[in-house]
């Protein structure tokens, strides 16, 4: 019996239930606010999150995180990063045993510099070849809308990759394979990071060339580190690097590039903060662990250095563009 | 002596002489037309093409392009490539010997299917360890208003690639060096096409998730090319590649992105060429040349060969979104 429970009922979270509803697959979305589970169930819309978007009758939300996990044969995570270890402590109990694993979260944890999979196995005790990753050129709210959108399943048991893209395909949403966990984890997480540095470029009112330039450096810093830590390089040559990298990059409703285009505009970190809604960017709390990896594994890691010491204050944005133009003449 | 010739007065070669005169080298402009070269010599500006730009003082032009030719020592061709031979049969026979010549031409010629550097070899008599290729993510507008941008210098020839690099270091302008002539060029000539795709999505008004999809397998397709004719992988995954395919396909200014927005709405390539004032997008003439290539190395390129049926009137551009969809499932 294939029964999904989704756990997260934010903007990715809700699309990918709602994907997982259009494909035929059995889904119950757990939502951590009671009144956004009623009205998911009893309206089919996500108010708060995908006001527009009409989802599937068939989709049963629930306030009742056990309630979901009864019985379900795959558990997708869709937690803020920085979040996932604390939930996960507290669901672990309750995850149905030889259960796939799906991580939605982008990121990697702060203090411990664990990858997303890592702390699902430490904190949720799930063997590894039970961890799937879904990660690619996934702007929510373009899948909501239903645009043909492609994605990497990547897990190092196949069959379970294989499943999981089966249960999840659908005439907009079109899942590819992959046996690299750690290069599709870090693509996700490292995106943030170069989404901000694109921001901050923007910010100064540098245009394509320099965002392109960003990207392309910015690729192959992460591709370095991929390598380093066990990835496969061309993991990050397909969707759930460069793809995502650039989706990410290129939106203007990218929240790290948005805010990064803050910081760009000569705002500090706080203002950049209140300018918007109180929300700090993800790739603000993963630059600084990432940085700290790429140090700890003798990773040259320019951009990510960059984007660090603006956050942290000791640069301007405008340090970023210099960086890029100012560095030694060579080979590419 | 370094003294350079940019024979072709668009906005790209305009911009390439401006970036050589302020990196302090000593440059001629040839303009086809008397008027444009004297407006440029006199006032310093080029009304058609960069409006709003003041060109360096020490920029001079010229309508005579044997006198442009005349003792210099590197020779670049700003001319577009359906055009290029033409050209270089008219000057063959000024090409200064020993000069190093610079192909700033995007395109992969019609009938003959050669690259720009072998028709540089071919009707310039040029051997091919003295010609050089600049590409990268180099809008030309941008560079102009010199905003940050890195770029591609290659030559077989190393000791060339390096001394063009030094002739045009600027400030906002940073090249890098790479041996692979063949890399660079199908980086070029290829973007065009997955631009027009990628124009065709959003002219279907499909958003930042689809346009990345196109752009990964799309650079998927070019890689796979360029290994079958010789050239590098990593060449595509840097500047010259990715970076030049993600600057055009982000920029709503691109030419050929514009081209297939209109094809896209539904226009046919009749009257997407009235709505773009007449002009046919490089990629249109392209792609034809390059799905050839492809067919007779035996690679897969279905986006090519979805924009060439679109291109042809024998496919809908709805078709090309299909295409990244409608797949069969599998490994990335």
């Amino acid at each position: 019996m294939t029964r999904y429970a989704v756990l997260g009922a934010g903007s990715w979270g809700t699309t990918f239930a709602k994907v997982l509803a259009d494909a035929g697959t059995d889904v119950t979305l757990w939502a951590r606010r009671q009144e956004v589970a009623d009205t998911i169930s009893a309206q089919h819309v996500n108010p708060e999150y995908l006001p527009d978007v009409k989802l599937p009758a068939g989709l049963r939300a629930t306030h009742d995180a056990e309630a979901a996990l009864d019985g379900a044969s795959t558990v997708v995570l869709a937690i803020p990063a920085q979040k996932l270890r604390e939930h996960l402590e507290e669901w672990r109990d309750h995850l149905p045993a030889g259960s796939t694993v799906v991580s939605l979260a982008k990121g990697v944890e702060m203090g411990t510099l664990k990858r997303m999979s890592e702390v699902i196995a430490d904190a949720g005790g799930v063997g590894s070849d039970r961890i799937a990753v879904v990660s690619g050129p996934n702007l929510a709210g373009e899948i909501a809308a239903e645009q043909p959108t492609a994605t990497v399943v990547a897990c190092s048991d196949h069959a379970r990759a294989v499943a999981v893209q089966h249960e999840c395909s659908t005439g907009y949403f079109k899942p590819y394979t992959n046996v690299d966990v750690i290069g599709c984890e870090l693509g996700g997480a490292c995106k943030n990071v170069i989404a901000l540095a694109c921001g901050m470029a923007s910010g100064q009112g540098y245009g394509d060339n320099t965002t392109a330039s960003l990207i392309t450096r910015g690729l192959a810093e992460i591709s370095r580190l991929t390598v380093a830590l066990g990835g496969q390089a061309m993991t990050l040559a397909g969707l759930a690097g460069m793809g995502d990298l650039v989706a990410t990059c290129s939106s203007p409703l990218s929240r790290n590039r948005r805010f990064g285009a803050s910081l760009g505009a000569g705002l500090s970190v706080a203002e950049a903060e209140e300018a918007n809604h109180g929300q700090v960017a993800e790739g603000v709390k993963s630059c600084e662990a990432i940085g700290e990896l790429a140090a700890r594994h003798g990773v040259d890691t320019p951009i990510v250095d960059a984007v660090r010491r603006v956050c942290a204050g000791t640069a301007s944005a405008r340090d970023v563009g210099d960086e890029l133009i100012n560095r030694e003449r060579k080979p590419e």
